[in-house]
């Protein structure tokens, strides 16, 4: 049973090329046959999900854990269960995203070129406490026809070992190799994984910064994700009072543990005496402490008497607080506010408060990162509100995918040259001389 | 003048940041003034690029250089040179590949999200001797709204600083700034820019496989390039015989140092006594030296007593021969043929010869390669043949960009959130008893 990472790997890559000629069918067959299979099961993940529990409780009671963990670990609730099948028969519903034709060219007579989108190939994706991921994730692989090596937290270890074979068993019976998808629990398997890059193409970590920057740095293996998730929301001279006070207050309010709520808040100097002093009113109401720099701080201290109201130091701009904190800096110019997001934010969202067409044109330009909004929170970055229909995470980098991602991220594409000419096709007979690239754009109908 | 690698990394993030505003004409414009500045200091080019050759020739003499990269640097012939510029004009008419929207949908009355194409932001190119690369590459960044750091190997410094001159001047005189292109010379600085993740977006090497290999083992910023092109020819039970030969000598002899040369051809067992022959004495006429596995040895032997036909060792078959050279192996069938090819190409591009339309798409499904080729030669994997109208290089990767990279693989997108809404929009107002999100298709114009 025990394989060693190298096994496992070269696994995964073997049960990818074999799925390659599978249909979209098939593929949605094997979803249907695990969610089957998991409402079969139902009593012995429940078990497994106990022990995790269990084990989990006595290390909250020896003060070595969170208890938020051990609500994060529970599947036992039935609007959990029920939505983790739900979540299975929801990305069956979705379009395959491969085997899509993007680009289409005639090159000669009887000579045609199509870009087919594919899956990627062999995934490992590394998550935290939720055992529901092990579910979530596989069915996005089996979904996009990638090969998936997943681990878990440590917490978690029994329940996922239960779903993941409850998956396995579910694929035995299905056109899907069971190798598909496959669950390692330890990290010295994940440190030798991350050396694996030449059967695994791309690495997903989803969970808490430190996990994400650790996976950064520890491999060679292209890697998606966010390390970072430091959102900026900008007050404009031209802002609206009440836009304002909603936006800011969602931005931040709305849900602090996630990456996609505000961290910073910069104010344009010009409405520091008028739409500031009601924001603040309104964010402090919520609950929030604001870290003020000097002129936003004595433009409010006045009317302002709360405990939740400080001055800032200069690391709250480059902090993500994930809490009821926000760190407040004034602006002498909308140029000036740009360069300063452009600078501290994590390049993840950004929203600007303005009535001014042209400055919302230019702040959506100009700022450099994956979501820049105008008049709307922060909050709306991610997958599911875009309408991808589901998020398989959200990137903070610059190649492949940016932003919430949804299964396009999973794919890629390839080349198809087909030639249907009486003696093949050869380079050679192309260029001086000789025969001239046509480049007529074809209909992109697939071509296998 | 001599700036610390992160000094050059900020002021390339610096010179793109604050070239976001700029209009498809304005970088267009540019580029035409870089254009006319090369024609007005041709004359500085060429003695430079004199220094260089002269430099490079008493290397040779003393046989520490090879004569054909003293031929490489040469800039002064007028083909070269001419070509050179048409180069960038070539590049100043492609189609601007950013500004595209290529998602739009309603989430709610007033809230449309739109993704738009957007250029990346620092690439770092490093090169070998072509000196006329940095004006290449330098053409492409511009177009695509890219800052570059340039690197070119050290034979050619003074025509790259020569080079690099003339279009940092043509840029201070437009509306790019100066340094969105800037120059390094030694690989000190190289070792020290690939740290600067912080800054730059992009790796791209273009030359040999030790130098990609090199840079993908040295950097956690994403690498853009192949480290191998070890592609395959596939010759069917089914296969013409003069389709097998033309796409077999085509591919193998066309331009045998480029990596979308065949360096194996695998041949079904069924055709050893009947196609393999002809091609064998076709690839032999072409001056080819074919090492053989037994089988598809002793189906030739006979017939041929050629000294360019010789047995295989096994090494041969993961070989980038890059010559004349070519290993052969005989497979039982053509699910063999796929493993075989699976396992041992590079996954740039690989072809199969065949008359069955069924397997000729079965084919191009399983093999999981960049390209996959019905009846034409391997060589077609090219950027300019596709139909591109430029290569930025082509990458063996399966994230971002797959295959010859045109254009297009210099750009990512951005999502950009516009509430035209009365109060502005937040997250909070939707879901359970809210509002529901619409995810109503909208017409892809750009937003800003």
């Amino acid at each position: 049973m025990s394989k060693s990472a190298l096994e496992i790997a070269k696994a995964a890559r073997a049960a990818f090329e074999a799925s390659q000629l599978l249909t979209s069918e098939q593929r949605t067959n094997a979803l249907l046959a695990v969610r089957d299979e998991l409402e079969r099961q139902k009593d012995a993940v429940l078990e497994a999900n106990r022990r995790d529990m269990s084990a989990a409780e006595e290390l909250v009671a020896a003060g070595k854990l969170s208890a938020s963990l051990v609500k994060r670990l529970d599947l036992s609730s039935t609007e959990k269960w029920n939505s983790m099948l739900q979540g299975v028969s929801d990305v069956a519903k979705l379009a395959d995203p491969t085997n899509k034709v993007t680009y289409a060219t005639k090159l000669d007579d009887g000579l045609e070129l199509y870009r087919v989108t594919c899956p990627i190939g062999v995934l490992l994706i590394i998550f935290e406490a939720r055992p529901e991921v092990v579910v979530n994730i596989a069915s996005l692989a089996i979904k996009s026809g990638n090969a998936a090596i997943l681990k878990g937290g440590k917490e978690s270890t029994e329940s996922a070992k239960v779903l993941a074979n409850c998956i396995r068993t579910a694929l035995a019976s299905s056109s899907v190799p069971e190798d598909y998808i496959q669950v390692v629990q330890t990290r010295e398997e994940i440190s030798e994984l991350l050396e694996q890059d030449k059967y695994i193409d791309l690495v997903i970590p989803r969970g808490s910064n430190a996990l994400v920057s650790h996976i950064q740095h520890s491999t060679r293996i292209p890697v998606m994700g966010h390390a970072d998730g430091l959102c900026t929301v900008y007050l404009d001279a031209s802002a609206d009072s009440a836009k304002a006070c909603r936006v800011a207050v969602d931005s931040k309010t709305n849900y602090p543990a996630a990456c996609n709520s505000a961290e910073i808040l910069v104010v344009h100097k010009d409405i520091l005496e008028s739409v500031w002093p009601r924001v603040a009113d309104a964010l402090v109401k919520a609950g929030v402490e604001l870290r003020c720099d000097e002129p936003s701080l004595t433009s409010i201290k006045p009317s302002q008497d709360s405990d939740l109201i400080k001055p800032s130091i200069s690391t709250d701009y480059d902090t993500e607080f994930l809490n009821l904190t926000m760190a407040v800096k004034a602006v002498a110019s909308f140029d000036e506010a740009v360069a300063f997001i452009n600078t501290h934010s994590s390049h993840h969202t950004d929203a600007i408060v303005t009535e001014s067409q042209e400055l919302a044109r230019r702040f959506c330009r100009s700022v450099d990162s994956a979501g820049t909004f105008v008049n709307a929170s922060t909050r709306f970055a991610d997958g599911l509100r875009y309408g991808f229909g589901t998020e398989v995470g959200i990137s903070t980098g610059r190649t492949h995918a940016r932003g919430p991602v949804g299964l396009e991220g999973l794919v890629i594409y390839k080349y198809v040259l087909m030639s249907g000419g009486q003696d093949g096709h050869v380079v050679g007979e192309f260029g001086t001389g000789g025969r001239a690239y046509q480049h007529s754009p074809l209909a992109p109908s697939l071509p296998y």
